[in-house]
């Protein structure tokens, strides 16, 4: 895997479909294993789509890590959170000490967790806090515009988000990463998400937004209201990714699109989180629609909008248990899930070996 | 914890629902810890049932096994299955070997597995087989007879089924295991637990009869007729689980209610598998309806009977992907989820701990 530098014009290039080949010969592997045909369902899929995706009868995501993408929101001054700004630096201090949710969850199903500034309010320093293995400052500036009121950001800093992601995600696979999960912390971002959602899907805002970290119904309304001001002043075309990253999306949320092409780009599987990764997703694809290919939807968030955007982009989530914390917490989760199929794949003995006699 | 053997109506005396104040500390907990209020959604009503079940507010559920009871069924003669009756043995052999689903799964989550020959028609020696602390060989008959010209079993036998399950479970908490998983092993063994399925949820035969392993339309067909003929020729009564065990079930699916009623007896959290367990589970809600407390449904089957039973029982699979195999995969891989669960509580900071602010 070459390590260089590259435009989004050459990423997007470089994706490709995977190749369906894989899928047929990983089915007649699966066919052969001790049991009824395909008696494992969702399992079989899974493990078949990381066989193609690594081109391979021999799959592995044994080495894992879970990128958690930072950014603060120029929109929360609009009142659309149910917590202060001053929380998501806060919250990175507790990533890097183990002691919130995604450091629980990776730790189970032993995933490293980098955790990436990509354009917070907090100034934070990795080597006073003795985590610059861990945590990696990459703001894009600090936190977007109130999109409410203008873009977010500038096209180029867009780009500049997506490409950060992009290289952060590709200096773990060059280190031996084989499998990433996506994750988020950003006070307000539900709602650039949202935004997303709503222009992505052609969706009325009333299914797309949900209540986030909890708001009330008044605060629910001023969500919907900026995000509806938000679409107006901006006007973000909806063919264009990048466009609608730049006028009412997030810096973390570019961060995720870039780990995604990355994916798709390098062939590794992602995993997605919840509303704000599939945010991510929604952009990324729509730069390059090859990579639901190469992504897997850990689980289906409560945040209502969610099961329309894996519907739009023809996934399906492995997990459904009312989550909505975010961090990466349920692609953490679906990790392991997904750990039971490829050790179904290549562990089960087949009927032959078992010496157990076939369907009559 | 007392290991004396005891009967059925001391069993189902001893038997109480989980005390809620238990449950309502537990969530004071949940509320504590660094995130939005129940931002982990199901994780958290798992964790806080198994601190009800073992009342404490330091729950562990480290020490696993999974209890895979298999049996013959003397209905397969009536062409109900897609294999034939010697891979009941086969797969046994199978799962002492280590290469079959239920072993992969197990290994991943730190369970140990016992097989228990609770009546198949094959005579396995563990000795010869080098499996004596894995096999245990607790016939209670050579197969069941075919339950359309006969009881499957006398009362006696079911009763004794019960309580062999009851006694192996027993053992193993005893031991130590702090959490069971229920799997089962029987060609034709769909059909037994959709007969139980049918009488107890009073559903109509073609919303619980499957194709198990995956028989054909005519086989389907044969399953439902003689399903209809066991009920009409032995006319169980719905209400007295001992009794529609006797009469269309199976050795296995005894050894699994009794399974069950350990976990509610001990206070020890049991994890079901699929359609054959949760027909055990309908027999174990019969003897006593408490049991469900104790009872986490690992997945929902492709069996389309399951659902009915699960909702018939009040219990919310944790997993939905499609399987159907048994052996006790399904509620292997859920125990994954409620190591999360379990993970969450114990390890994740509070607000407080992690110095982050509060809600707004």
């Amino acid at each position: 895997m070459k390590n260089e530098k590259i435009g989004l014009a050459d990423i997007t290039q470089g994706i490709e479909a995977v190749d369906r080949q894989w899928i047929e010969k990983a089915r007649q592997r699966t066919a052969q294993l001790v049991m009824p045909f395909r008696a494992l369902g969702r399992l079989h899929d899974i493990s078949e789509q990381i066989c193609a995706i690594q081109q391979t009868l021999d799959p592995s995501i044994d080495r894992k890590a879970i990128l958690v993408m930072a950014g603060d929101h120029g929109i929360a001054a609009e009142g659309v959170s149910a917590y202060p700004q001053e929380v998501t630096g806060e919250m990175i201090k507790t990533f890097l000490t183990g002691g919130a949710g995604i450091n629980v969850l990776s730790r189970q199903i032993g995933a490293e967790i980098v955790v990436v500034d990509m354009g917070i309010v907090a100034q934070l320093d990795p080597a006073a806090l003795n985590a610059e293995d861990r945590l990696m400052v990459r703001k894009v500036a600090r936190g977007t515009a109130n999109f409410a009121k203008a873009p977010a950001m500038s096209r180029e800093e867009a780009e500049t988000a997506i490409l950060t992601g992009f290289q952060l995600a590709t200096d773990l696979m060059v280190k031996g990463i084989q499998i990433l999960g996506t994750g988020d912390m950003g006070i307000a971002n539900t709602t650039p998400s949202a935004a997303i959602g709503a222009l992505m899907t052609a969706s009325n805002l009333d299914n797309m937004v949900g209540r986030g970290t909890g708001v009330d119904d008044e605060g629910l309304d001023r969500k919907k209201a900026a995000i509806r001001q938000g679409i107006e002043t901006n006007q973000p075309n909806p063919a264009d990714g990048i466009d609608v990253l730049a006028k009412v999306g997030g810096f973390e949320i570019g961060g995720i699109a870039g780990c995604i092409l990355a994916g798709a780009f390098h062939r590794h599987p992602v995993v997605i989180d919840g509303f704000i990764s599939t945010a991510g997703a929604l952009v990324a694809h729509a730069i390059a629609p090859q990579v639901t290919d190469y992504i897997f939807a850990g689980h289906c968030s409560e945040e209502p909008g969610h099961k329309i955007m894996l519907d739009h982009l023809g996934l399906r989530p492995i997990l459904d248990l009312g989550m909505r914390l975010g961090e990466g917490t349920g692609g953490a989760l679906a990790m392991g899930i997904m750990d039971g199929a490829v050790g179904i794949f290549n562990d089960m003995l087949t009927f032959e070996q078992a010496g157990v006699t076939g369907k009559q």
